[in-house]
C-alpha cells in the first residue's frame, strides 16, 4: 500500500519481477486485498497470457491498515500493527517469506524494520545503503538517510555492513571501502570521519583503503584503485543522494537547449538513472528490508524485488551476522 | 606565487582582469618579485600593445617565503611571516590595498586572512562561499570548506554571511537564504540544522525560506520560490563541491561515448565550468579574502580578482560588520 502510485505501481512492478524471476520463487502482495485484487485482476486482464498463466505464484496477505506518508516513524511500531508494512514484516519472523520490499514511508520502514526483525548485535543502528551511478561500475554509499547523527563507531559499522551488500549483492570480492571526506589525507574531515579512519585503518577483516573525497564518487575510483563502498553519515549521504538525482535533469536541459535532441541523450544517461539500480536495503537488521523511492515506477518496484532475492538468496543478513559476531570476538581497534 | 602554475597563471590572470578593469584599478603582484618580474616581462612582450600601454597599473611587492601546499595552515602565521599571503593581506592592513585574491594553500589563507585581517564582531569564524551553477542563476553555498564541524550559532552566522555577499556580490534583492537539510520541514536535519532553523526563523534581518533538500541546489528553486544563499557545515559543503565538479565530466562522457559530438555539449555546459564564477570570498575577516582552487587557470584567476573588486567596491566586509551589530544589538533568537 506504500509509495505515490501504489497500489497500481506496486501490483505492476511485482507482475515485471513475476517475469524474471525463477519458477521457485513467488511474490506475496501485503495490504486491503480487496483493493489489491481489483488492481491485479485488472493487471491480469491486461496481461499477455504467459504472465497470466503465472498468476498463482502471487498471493495476497490482508494488512488492514495503511502507513501514511505523514505518520511518523513510531506508528509502524505501536500506532498501527496491523499496517502493510508490520504485517509484512512480521511474515520474516514467522517464517513465511524471506525478502520485504517497500515504496512507502521510510521512516515508518526503518522502525519497523528494526523493532520486527532486530538488529544484528554489534549494531546500533541500521544504515541505507543506496547505489550510485559511476563512470565505472555503481558504488555503495550508505548510510544514505537513515542516521543524521553518526558517531565515529557508527561510521565503522556501515563500513562493515556495506562490505558484506558489495559482496552478496553486488558480487564484488574483497570490495574496497572509502570514507567520505573532505581530502585524501587521514587527519582531513569532521570529528567523526577522523576518529572513524583511525578505527577502520587498524579494523581486521575490511579492505579499507582510505578517505576519498567527493569528486571520487562519480569517477567510481580513487588514485588507490576502484572504489566500491563509501562510507558517510546519513545527512551527508542523502544530500548528495538527491543532489545528484538533480544534476542530470540540469545538465539534460542545458544540452536539449543547445540544439541536441532529447533522445540521443536518454540513452546516452540511461545508467545515471538510479531506478535501473533497484531498491536501497535496511542494512543491518536480522531479514531482507528494501526501501525504494515514493515515487518508484513499476520498473523500480520490479528492481527492488530482485535485490530483495538477491539479498535472501544470497544469506546477506546472515553474512552480516557472522562478520560482526567474529568482528567481536576477534581484535577490534 | 600560490597555486598549482604560479606564478605563470597568476600573473597571465592578473594581465586578463587588467583588461577589464576601470582605468583607475591597479593590480599589486606579492611575492619573489625576481621570479614575478621575469615571468611578467615575459608575457607583457607577448602582449598585444593595448595591454602593454597598461603595464604601469601593475606593480610588484616583495615577499621572500612562499607557503607551500603541504604546509600547515599556522605556519601562515608563526612560521613564514614574509610570505606573500602575509604580505599580501598585511597591505589591507596598511590600508595599501582593498583585496586580496590567491589560488595558494587554503587553510593558510584562512589562518592568514583571521589573524591578519581579523574577524568581525560576532563571528567565531569565517566561511568560504562558492556559487553553485543552477538551472536558474548561481546559488550561493556556505560554508564550502572552511570548518568542517558546525554549531547551530555559526550555521546562523553563515546566513548572515551569505545574504550580504549575495546583495553586495551577486545584486541579489533580498536574497532568499535557505539551510541545507534532509527534508522540508523544520524537524528534519541534524542537530546543528535543526537548532539552527530554529534560531532562523526566529531571527530578523534575514529572508529565510526554511529548508532545501539535495535536489533543490541544481534547479535553484524550491517550492517556496527561487534560492539565493544555501547554508550548510563545510564537509557538507565541500563534498557537495567536488561532487558537483565530477559530475559534468561523467556525462559528458556519456554522452559523447553515445555519439553526439563533443563541441557541441561543452557550449551547453558552459554555464557548470565554476571557473567562470570565479574565487571563493572567505567571508567573516575584515577585509576581502579571495581563495581561489589550487587549479585555477588564467580565466579563473582574472574572475577572483573581479570578484575581489566587487567586494571591495561594494564594501562588502562594511556591510557585513555592520549586519552583524544590528543583529547584535536588536533582539536575536
Amino acid at each position: 500500500m506504500g509509495g505515490d502510485h501504489a497500489p497500481a505501481a506496486t501490483i505492476a512492478g511485482a507482475l515485471l519481477a513475476l517475469q524474471e524471476l525463477a519458477p521457485e520463487h513467488s511474490i506475496q502482495l501485503v495490504g486491503r486485498t480487496e483493493a489489491i485484487r481489483a488492481e491485479l485482476d485488472a493487471q491480469l486482464a491486461a496481461a499477455a497470457p504467459a504472465l497470466r498463466a503465472q498468476a498463482h505464484r502471487v498471493s495476497m496477505v490482508e494488512a488492514a491498515e495503511v502507513i501514511e506518508m505523514t505518520d511518523k516513524p513510531s506508528v509502524a511500531i505501536r500506532g498501527k500493527p496491523k499496517s502493510s508494512m508490520a504485517v509484512g514484516l512480521r511474515l520474516q519472523v514467522d517464517g513465511d517469506s524471506d525478502a520485504f520490499v517497500s515504496a512507502g514511508n521510510t521512516g515508518a520502514q526503518m522502525a519497523a524494520s528494526t523493532f520486527i526483525l532486530r538488529l544484528h548485535e554489534g549494531l546500533n543502528r541500521p544504515a541505507i545503503a543506496t547505489l550510485f551511478p559511476s563512470a565505472r561500475v555503481p558504488v555503495v554509499v550508505l548510510d544514505s538517510g537513515a542516521n543524521v547523527d553518526c558517531s565515529a563507531e557508527e561510521l565503522v559499522q556501515f563500513a562493515r555492513l556495506g562490505a558484506v551488500y558489495a559482496e552478496d549483492i553486488l558480487g564484488r570480492t574483497t570490495p574496497s571501502v572509502a570514507l567520505l571526506s573532505v581530502g585524501e589525507e587521514p587527519e582531513k574531515g569532521n570529528a567523526a570521519v577522523k576518529d572513524a579512519h583511525k578505527a577502520l585503518a587498524a579494523a581486521g577483516g575490511i579492505n579499507f583503503i582510505g578517505n576519498v573525497e567527493g569528486r571520487d564518487l562519480p569517477m567510481g575510483t580513487c588514485d588507490r584503485g576502484p572504489v566500491d563502498v563509501v562510507v558517510c553519515d546519513g545527512f551527508v549521504g542523502n544530500v548528495l543522494l538527491k543532489f545528484y538525482e538533480a544534476v542530470p535533469k540540469l545538465i539534460v536541459g542545458l544540452i536539449t537547449k543547445s540544439g541536441v535532441p532529447k533522445e540521443q541523450l536518454s540513452g546516452a544517461l540511461e545508467n545515471l538513472d538510479y531506478a535501473a539500480h533497484g531498491g536501497a536495503p535496511l542494512l543491518g537488521v536480522k531479514g531482507v528490508s528494501i526501501i525504494c523511492h515514493g515515487k518508484s515506477s513499476p520498473e523500480a518496484i520490479k528492481n527492488g524485488i530482485l535485490v530483495g532475492l538477491r539479498a535472501a538468496s544470497s544469506r546477506m543478513s546472515d553474512h552480516i551476522g557472522q562478520r560482526l559476531a567474529s568482528t567481536a570476538s576477534g581484535a577490534t581497534a
